[in-house]
Order: structure tokens, then C-alpha cells, then sequence
């Protein structure tokens, strides 16, 4: 057997503890299927004396992350310490600047940095790495980039935010409030403290950008993603959902159309039957649309030690088998800088919540913002709330223009009779 | 970008015909996803003269497909004519023994030589793919090969043939026979004139085979794979088991436990919430279990030009980046030749159905069998017949040692009360 491929390691949470534990337990395994042994030689964390229930014994202790890329005895680092700047992004630029591989679970510094450090390890031929960053333990990116290459990718869909997922289950089981349920959560450990990255969609979005890049050809827009979180969902909306055969889902959309790129991460309606729908508590899921293939559906746990631990090493046995590709399938170079799609012009069915004052001739003020607007309406639902006066009216659209959904939603919501702010979902017809 | 990579197909059917056409279509996406043009030179088929919707021009036709392997022209052989032996297997060893590397979606030769030809490509260093073999276009070999790679693997399992899951589909939806869906599927061209490979399992078994060698490390062992196919499910059967929350699939089921391998082919009930009962009309579905992933679950279209050109194109686009591995991860000398393990140990639930003479005596003759050999009932169901003056029963077992459930139905079809074969199928409680 070939000699040993010696990791470096920065970051010793979950995942990084993941990854240690994995080339314990499974050296031998991982060194059959990988041609050599791969070994861990060197980490670095900012608290030496947690305990991680892993030994490191052996293992070479480093303070600053940052040496990790010159060190004789390191030949991969991988890159745990998550954020999309600081001491991250300086490990990995010294780390192709030291003509060395690097696997990194980092989706945030991906959608920000993900084509300059995608150059430096091109240019140096070097493996650039990152199963870990999306979906966790589910083989995605190398389902998409290589399972997939013979496609003309259309569509790239699905759940990639455990947290989300996860409130919208307990939100549903549960019938409780969305507040109340992502308190529990935090306590739970199931959403961070900040929550804000995964209730407000960024996560799924930085996520998403790497999925498009990679699916499309197109050079990576971060910033092109639109994102809707699941902070308004009431889980009346989870109830009226239901009661139309939906499940509500944050979902990731990145669509090629006419050389233009949409992305948007929102929360969707989703038909009862559909397998994104029945992905339920904290299970990712993707849905990758090509010409040939027709609809791929990957499903596992996106998130945790095991899984995404699961999946950097999975890339240091590409490393070890010399497996070497550009990071987003084709040269930086060849990929297409494409200009956004313009939502407006999308056409579907809608969604539509409002808080409406319970007096005569609300609906139909409602009603007739629609119709001015050129919207026909499919199922119309008004109920009495028993909390206030207020009632609550749920609509779901014929297939429509989305800007003129939009815009009967503003005339509908400058109505003195609407209370609070409308909401408007997508419900997902593919 | 570099010089194009020259292949060679023999076998024109829809598949063949799907690469030629996925290499025409999207040659472009698929020279920039390889890295250098992937261009058809030569192909070899029965017919030179069928319509197949393809041009052909600027492409040598080779009479005898084993030619391929030593023609100048051709660098990749592409090997799609099928059947475990004759010109297939022929056209493999040529192939092999001329340094060439080999695609294949051919599952029969797989399973019977698979470990010979493996053998010849690992003492050339050639790659040997064959993505297209199981599942048709969903990436499941690299979704356990090199997506699971850190993962010691418990069990693989799911829906690997489209003809079966299509039938048991349309006797559900329908209410119809066996014999009257499977007559109609053949009319359709959904079903072979001879249907045996597929409705008895062997197919599945093939793929089943196939992918458990991947999975545990283990000599490929197809002779050991116990396979029982789906012509004794009756429509009774799919309403008593949807009347108990379950959905009949037919299901290659692998594991691999201290140090033993089990591998069977069977109709099973699936509990209607697992995405496995979720997975309808001719659409596969594979899950994976690893001790750090936890489950992984697939699913796509197995069969049909598109998708399985798709997974043969997705071999080339590998080969054509220089992907090199042993074609079952690991050297075949150090693949684990286990002993199969013994279905009688095995513990579960089962679904118990026969048809009986209804007459007085009979329920407590069945129940004394089930006493006797240690099996306690669950739930029991008697239902008389409008067809005849038989009554049919159907039963579940608590959970129960395999070989008591099979030598209690063996004592009940001895009985004289009991017309025709009982039926016995496992419930999936994983």
C-alpha cells in the first residue's frame, strides 16, 4: 500500500471531532478503499483542554490554524472553522498558496470566496474540495458535478437547512407557534443562538449559489440569491397548507432559463406527495432536474458530526486516489457570468395569507384587488379566529404572473381592513 | 483543452443510441465538464439499417463488435449489448486484454464475472465503470463507492427494477391481477416478451450482488442471493397490506453482519411512510445505511434510454478526468469472500396469507400451527370470497424468528383446509 496521506486539521467541533473519529474507527476500511492510509498529524482549535471524546494522542497541537498549510507533516488541511472571512479564509488561501489540497465544510466562505480560491487551486492543479458544505452527509455535490455530467442541468431544488426543516415539523406536529418552537429548539441545541443565518435563509442560500455554480456552468452569484425566511409562517399556515394537501418547506431554487439564473431561497408550498414534502425534522433533501436523466432525489441527514464528517472524508479518499478536478466542474475561466433572471415574469400559484378585520365587504375589497390585477383565484378559505375579532383569509391563485401577484398583495395590504402583513408563498408545481 | 477521447459502442438499443445521442446534444457541456471532447468513432450493432433517430455519419460501423478493442480509432469501449456471457463477455476481455478501459451497463456479466474482469482491469490500471448497471441514472455506485467511502456500511436496500415496481404500482392503483398488468405492461413494451429476469428477481438480484461487493468489501456472490420474484402477490394481497399501513415492493436487501453476508430478493411491505413505499410506477429507489452517514436515500428513473445513457456518459466524463480506482473500491485480493448468513436467525415481522376452505375449524388449526412453533399473531384478518367458497386470511406475526414462521406455515399448508401456496412476505421495520 502506498504511503500514508497525512491531514491536517483546523476547527475541532463537531465536525471536526467527526473526522478524527472516523480515521480511528475506520482506519482500516478508509485506507482499503482510499489505496493508503490516511492519517490526522496535526490540529488546530482555539480551546486545547475540551473534552471532544476523541484521543489525540500522536497528534500534533497547533495554535495558530494558519501554520497548518506549511507544516512538512500536513499534505490536506481541512478547513472546519466556519465563517466566510477571517482566520478561515487566511487557512485557505496559505493552503493552496502552499500548493497543498484543501476540504473545507465552509459554505459560507464558498459563496463568498469560492471563485478565487477555485482559481488558486486550478492554476496550481490542486483538489479544492467540499462535499461537507451542502447537504452535509448526502453525496450532492459529486452527484450533481459528477453523477450528473452528462446533463443540461435545469433545475436544482430542495431542503438544505436542517433548523428550518426542523421547526416547520415540530411546527406541524406540534401545532405550536414558530416562536415558541425555535425557543425549544435553541434550548434543544437544534438552532444556534444567533438563528438568524438559518431562519432567515442565508445558510440555504450560500448553500444554493454553490449548487447553481456547479449545476449551470455559472459563475457563482452569492449575491443573486433572493431570500425569503420562515420567520411570518403562523402555524395557521402550516394548517391551511395541510387542509389544501400542502407541506410548507424552505426551499432552495436555482433554475437556468434562456441564459439567465434565478435563485431563491423561500418558503414553498409543497404537494403532500411530492418526496421533498415528506422529508421531515431535521433530513435534508435535493432534487437535481436534467435532460437526460430526468428528476434525481438525494435524501439523508444534512448536518451533524457522523454525517458531514462523513462526507469530508469522503473527499480526502478522492485526494488519496489522486482524484484532481476543477472545484466547479470547469475552469473559473468557462464559467458563464449570467445576468438574473427577472421574477417578475415567473408564472405560478400562490399562496396568499391575510389578517383581515371580520366586517362586511372585506372580500370583496379583497377579490377586487385581485381581479384589477388580473389574478383568478382557485380556493378561497375565510375563517373566524377565536384570539381577536380578526379574521383570516387564505387564498391559493390559478396559475399567475408573479408580478401581478405581488402587486394585488400591495393594494390588498394598503387596505385599512387588513391587519398585519400579508403573506405570499409559492406552492412548488414540479 | 485536450485531445478528444475516442469511443467505441457496441450495441445500438435505446441505450446505446442515448449515448450517441447525450455525446451529440451536449457535447459542448460535456467536453467542458470532462475536460477534452468525448466523440463516438466507431460502433458495432445487429442492424446497420434500423431507424434509430440517431445520425451516424462520420461514425466507422464495425460488423464484429469484438474489433472495437483493438481498432486504432477507439480509446474507451463502450459495451452495452448485454447478456452474461457470448459477445459481451467476448467484447470485456478483448477490451481489457488490449489496455483499454471498459464502460458497461451490463449487469449479468457483472454479477457472474465481474471479479475476473475487475481482476484484468486493477493488473492493467484501467478503469472498468459501470455506472449505468444498477439503477439506470441514479449515481449509486458512486453514491456508495466514493460517497460513502468513510462509512462502514450495515445494509443496502431498495426498488432496483422498474418492470416489477411498475406492475405492483399499476395492480394498486387499478385493483388489477398480476397476470392482466403484466400482459398490458408487455403490450406497452413496459415488460420483456419473456419477463422472467425481471418479475422473478433475478435482475434485482444481479444489481443486488453488485452493489453489496461495493458495499462490504466482499467477493461478488450472486449464487448466494435467495430470490423470490412477485408472481404470487394477488391484488388481495396490496389491499391487506395497504388495510395495515404498508405498500408491497419487491426489494434487494444486503447486509453484512459479523462477518457474514446476507443478501435476498423478496416482495416485502414497506411501511407507507418510508420513502421507499413512496416510490412509485417504474422509478428506483436505493437506500444506503453507514455508521457515520446514517441513512442515505436515492431515487430516480433505473431504466429507459435517457437516464441509463446518462450514467454510461457519467462513466466516460470520469474516465476521460483520469479517474482511476479498482472497479469494486478495493483490490479483488482484498475483498472478504464471507460466508452467507443463515435466514433462519433472522427476527421480524411477516405477513402471513392463505386461502382457506371456509368451513368450522379452520382459523384454530391455523392458530395451533403458529402456537406450536413459538409464532404469536399481531392482527388477523378473515375474509370470505365472492369468487369461490373460499375465505382468505391473512396474518402479521409479532416479531419472530424466521425459521418458526416457515416451519409454521409449512404445517398450515399441509393442512387440507388450505387450497393453493400460502404467501409469506417480510415487513420492512428498518
Amino acid at each position: 500500500m502506498a504511503s500514508a496521506l497525512h491531514i491536517g486539521i483546523a476547527g475541532l467541533g463537531n465536525v471536526g471531532a467527526g473526522v478524527v473519529k472516523i480515521l480511528a474507527q475506520n482506519a482500516d476500511l478508509v485506507a482499503r478503499r482510499a489505496g493508503r492510509p490516511i492519517v490526522v498529524t496535526a490540529v488546530s482549535a482555539r480551546d486545547r483542554n475540551r473534552d471532544r471524546g476523541i484521543s489525540l494522542d500522536g497528534i500534533a497541537w497547533v495554535d495558530d490554524a494558519a501554520e497548518l498549510a506549511t507544516r512538512d507533516d500536513v499534505d490536506v488541511v481541512v478547513e472546519l472553522i466556519g465563517g466566510s472571512d477571517g482566520p478561515a479564509l487566511t487557512l485557505a488561501r496559505r493552503t493552496l498558496g502552499a500548493a497543498k489540497p484543501l476540504v473545507t465544510a465552509n459554505k459560507a466562505m464558498l459563496a463568498h470566496h469560492g471563485l478565487e480560491l477555485a482559481q488558486m487551486a486550478e492554476a496550481a492543479d490542486l483538489p479544492l474540495k467540499y462535499e461537507a458544505a451542502v447537504a452535509g452527509g448526502i453525496p450532492v455535490i459529486k452527484g450533481i458535478s459528477e453523477g450528473s455530467a452528462a446533463n443540461r442541468i435545469t433545475r436544482v431544488y430542495g431542503l438544505m437547512n436542517g433548523t428550518c426543516n426542523y421547526i416547520l415539523s415540530r411546527m406541524e406536529a406540534e401545532g405550536l407557534g414558530f416562536a415558541e418552537v425555535l425557543a425549544d429548539a435553541q434550548a434543544l441545541g437544534f438552532a444556534e443562538a444567533d438563528p438568524s443565518f438559518d431562519i432567515d435563509g442565508i445558510d440555504t442560500a450560500h448553500k444554493l449559489s454553490i449548487l447553481a455554480a456547479l449545476a449551470f456552468g455559472a459563475a457563482l452569484d452569492f449575491a443573486g440569491v433572493a431570500c425569503t425566511g420562515i420567520r411570518a409562517i403562523e402555524s395557521a399556515d402550516i394548517a391551511q397548507a395541510a387542509a389544501l394537501g400542502f407541506r410548507i418547506k424552505l426551499v432552495g431554487l436555482a433554475e437556468a432559463e434562456d441564459g439567465r439564473l434565478f435563485q431563491r431561497v423561500h418558503p414553498a408550498l409543497v404537494p403532500m406527495a411530492h418526496p421533498v414534502a415528506t422529508t421531515m425534522g431535521s433530513l435534508n433533501a435535493l432534487v437535481v432536474e436534467g435532460d437526460f436523466v430526468g428528476r434525481l432525489f438525494f435524501q439523508g441527514r444534512g448536518a451533524g458530526e457522523g454525517p458531514t464528517a462523513s462526507a469530508v472524508v469522503a473527499d480526502l479518499v478522492d485526494i488519496a486516489r489522486g482524484d484532481v478536478r476543477p472545484p466547479f466542474v470547469m475552469p473559473v475561466a468557462d464559467l458563464a457570468a449570467l445576468p438574473r433572471a427577472d421574477a417578475a415574469g415567473r408564472r405560478g400559484r400562490y399562496y396568499l395569507r391575510l389578517n383581515v378585520a371580520d366586517r362586511a365587504g372585506v372580500l370583496a375589497e379583497l377579490t377586487a384587488a385581485l381581479r384589477d390585477c388580473g389574478v383568478s383565484i382557485e380556493s378561497l378559505v375565510q375563517r373566524g379566529t377565536s384570539s381577536s375579532g380578526d379574521a383570516m383569509v387564505v387564498m391559493v391563485t390559478h396559475e399567475a404572473r408573479e408580478a401581478d401577484v405581488v402587486d394585488s398583495l400591495a393594494r390588498m395590504a394598503a387596505s385599512p381592513s387588513v391587519v398585519g402583513q400579508p403573506v405570499m408563498m409559492h406552492i412548488l408545481d414540479f
